[in-house]
């Protein structure tokens, strides 16, 4: 049976839920927001996973795409995009065999570089393939995730450039740090102003050493839409702004409003008058990650309800303050504390709009970790 | 390419594993231990998802399965399980549609109830079907999750008797406060004897009523094993025994040797010389659930190695105690906090005996979550 055509409610449950119309004005108004700024969007992908979002993004004006894991860039590749980044360290024989024949089949991939035993090995591999590969230098500019430390960017760019077969194009950091730590549009605008201060400066060196910038690339969700003119950035990677998610909301990035994802669920069991249970747990709403939001999910459609505990299949409702009882067998949106993490658990996302379904994607990047 | 015959190290990464020889263990003694002391064990397959699994299961004597989920459920009757019980609360159009179409194919089916609006349903659907349907009462025991309240059961298994489809088979309850608030062999021990006795109270208020006791249902992971003979109950659901994992290590359910889950990771990063950085994160190992164990991963080959971070796809381990340092390129096996829910991101899970890869399973029933 199709869902097409059908109300939203005639879903089965749980199941993954994009409201179309904001998920539209999403990637506009931070598209928009960047290029007004005369900035690149490349976004990263591994929020949603799903080529037709993807080739949204592009249609509204994205440079490329980013993707954490080589899987992700192979199904995006196969779906037809044309200029991929991959934002993470690839290492190993696999990883190096899978790598060269990606990029025969992508007219312009570039991968991230911060340590010399991947880059060597990426090096020995195209070389031996005969063609190159376009690196951007990743640098630690305070996160404390991965990176070359700033003050070995330098000599570790100078290395990198003596491989045979890599061309730096630029550098790239993530500065969660300035953005997961502000709440609220002022401190949240000036965490993008700080991030692009702190990528800028260790560009510019690698620039005075004679290493070609073209590519200057931070971003994170909170801040997307809040990069300025002359920030010292040339692309932003964020990614979650097509959702949003409850996080987003408690940090100021969005209003409630603009989440364009939710899980719809079925109230399974009303056990007290306190507890409705529904049909998603940390198998359909996830844990959040990290401690913004205080919840794993919470029903907009009844304001004071909330999803305050979750097991693998049973998210537990606590409705003492909800506007009303919530009844058996009803199907309720859940709007989930962070979206990436909800979203790796489906295989399809149910593209609504007006409170009709209008297309099934498969979350085709789903499970390609490797 | 197939990993099958080739050493461990060969399969690309993050996959998950599982060590053969500890899997056939787990299930040999906790199954005897149950046989021992004159109780059935149907296991709960959640935490597995795995055909494969659930049919070692049942060579080794189990009475049927457990599912949560309809989805998983229709999995395993398509890989020949014959005997299946749905601890779960189903509601709706759709479900009901699927649970008839589940009988007609499934030699023994019966499935939870705790609702009056689910049970009528579920005999409208089956009445109408010309088929009946076992049900087994569920009772809320005190952990506060789905079930009726004990001082209603006689009243509701009353009504559910008088439905023309559904026949009363036994009552169910899930008694996680006995299991997971206790530490150690003596008081896990005395939880299941606590399980037991309150479970088999309830059994016995039912019973008194006329309502027929064929199954009297309990369990949990923490507990697997240690049920009594004459303790109340005469069917045990536990499932995470089959692998445990760190949770159940820490509340002394089991030692690490027996711990049979872990995700092989490559060490991608080694950003300065206290973090290690490796390709699993939140989407490859899972947040934990609860706050039974302080970490995401450990690593049994590096004694010392802890992941304490994890972001979408990074586990932070910090090396500052570790043995030995963690070197680019390798790969590291690391045991999951929670092993249920980590199960439940992967597609694939590798066979792997003596170090050698045996088989891969197809997670069959992984993303069946309606």
């Amino acid at each position: 049976m199709t869902f097409i055509g059908k109300p939203l409610e005639a879903i089965d449950t749980p199941a993954l839920i994009v409201d179309m119309h904001k998920l539209e004005e999403n990637i506009l108004r931070v598209h928009r927001a960047t290029f007004d700024a005369g900035l690149d969007i490349r976004p990263h992908i591994k929020s949603h996973k799903t080529p037709e979002i993807a080739q949204m993004q592009v249609r509204a004006g994205a440079v490329g795409i980013t993707c954490a894991k080589l899987g992700e860039a192979e199904v995006m590749a196969t779906a037809g995009i044309e200029d991929i980044f991959i934002a993470y360290s690839l290492v190993g024989e696999t990883k190096m065999r899978r790598l060269v024949a990606l990029a025969k089949r992508t007219p312009r991939l570039s991968i991230s570089a911060e340590s010399l035993e991947a880059a060597r090995q990426a090096s020995s591999a195209f070389d031996a393939a005969g063609i190159e590969l376009d690196v951007m230098i990743e640098v630690d500019v305070g996160a404390g995730r991965t990176g070359v430390q700033p003050e070995r960017a330098v000599a570790f760019a100078d290395q990198v450039a003596e491989m045979p077969a890599l061309n730096i194009v630029g550098m790239m950091g993530y500065a969660s740090h300035f953005a997961y730590t502000r709440r609220g549009e002022a401190a949240l605008a000036e965490g993008a102003a700080e991030e692009g201060r702190v990528i800028g400066e260790i560009a510019g060196d690698l620039a005075a050493a004679g290493h070609e910038m073209h590519r200057i690339s931070g971003g994170s969700t909170p801040t997307a839409g809040r990069y300025q003119e002359g920030c010292g950035l040339t692309e932003i990677r964020s990614g979650s702004y097509v959702f949003y998610d409850r996080n987003q909301v408690d940090l100021g990035a969005a209003p409630m409003e603009q989440v364009a994802l939710s899980v719809l669920a079925t109230v399974v069991a009303t056990p007290t008058p306190e507890r409705a249970i529904i049909d998603a747990g940390t198998k359909g709403l996830s844990q959040q990650v990290g401690s913004v939001s205080d919840g794993y999910g919470w029903l907009p459609e009844v304001p004071g309800a909330k999803v305050v505990r979750i097991n693998d299949e049973h998210g537990f409702v606590d409705v003492r303050e909800a506007v009303r009882p919530l009844e058996i067998g009803e199907k309720v949106q859940v709007i989930p504390a962070r979206g990436p993490t909800c979203v790796n658990l489906y295989d399809w996302l149910y593209a609504v709009r007006g409170g009709v379904v209008e297309d099934a994607w498969r979350i085709a990047a789903r499970g390609r970790n490797t």
